[in-house]
């Protein structure tokens, strides 16, 4: 299923720019970054689990915000793009 | 339905700023910020086509991003939060 996670840090501080790079890196392991603080991940109940304890664990709850909306596995009419894309195309059905 | 969208603009300048305002006024009407430059708005069919148009005509394609998520009407389930909230509860459905 699409998981779309959203992150929300203050990077005006070293430790937050940190945490969002740490964040990205650990969402690139399971689908693509399409904006600054968005990602878009494929994975199943089990991976979705594991991403989720993962990116806890890399957050500051007491400073960040991180959002997640599933959006299934037939997503593909569900997701519409407009302007520049700066996103990597991994699966060949993201980029619209 | 709920639709999320996602809003990338470089905020170094004046006029990003202007237009993530913009933005943020126009989903307003519909919805609730979450994030930063994460926006929940319940819509209809409609309702759905004028929000579009009005943030495809606020946005600056050369330069921004926008992405539309449809979650439906059954949506409850498929928003999960962790972390600080900034949100306006509007609906009283979709602070989690």
């Amino acid at each position: 299923m699409l998981v779309v996670i959203t992150y929300d840090v203050s990077t005006m501080s070293n430790e937050g720019q940190r945490r969002l790079r740490q964040i990205s890196k650990i969402c690139q392991n399971y689908g693509q970054r399409v904006q600054h603080s968005v990602f878009e991940c494929i994975v199943d109940a089990t991976e979705y689990a594991v991403l989720k304890r993962k990116l806890v664990d890399a957050m500051d709850q007491e400073e960040d915000s991180l959002r997640f909306y599933q959006l299934g596995n037939h997503y593909k009419n569900k997701v519409e793009h407009v302007g520049i894309k700066k996103s990597l195309d991994m699966e060949g059905l993201l980029i619209l």
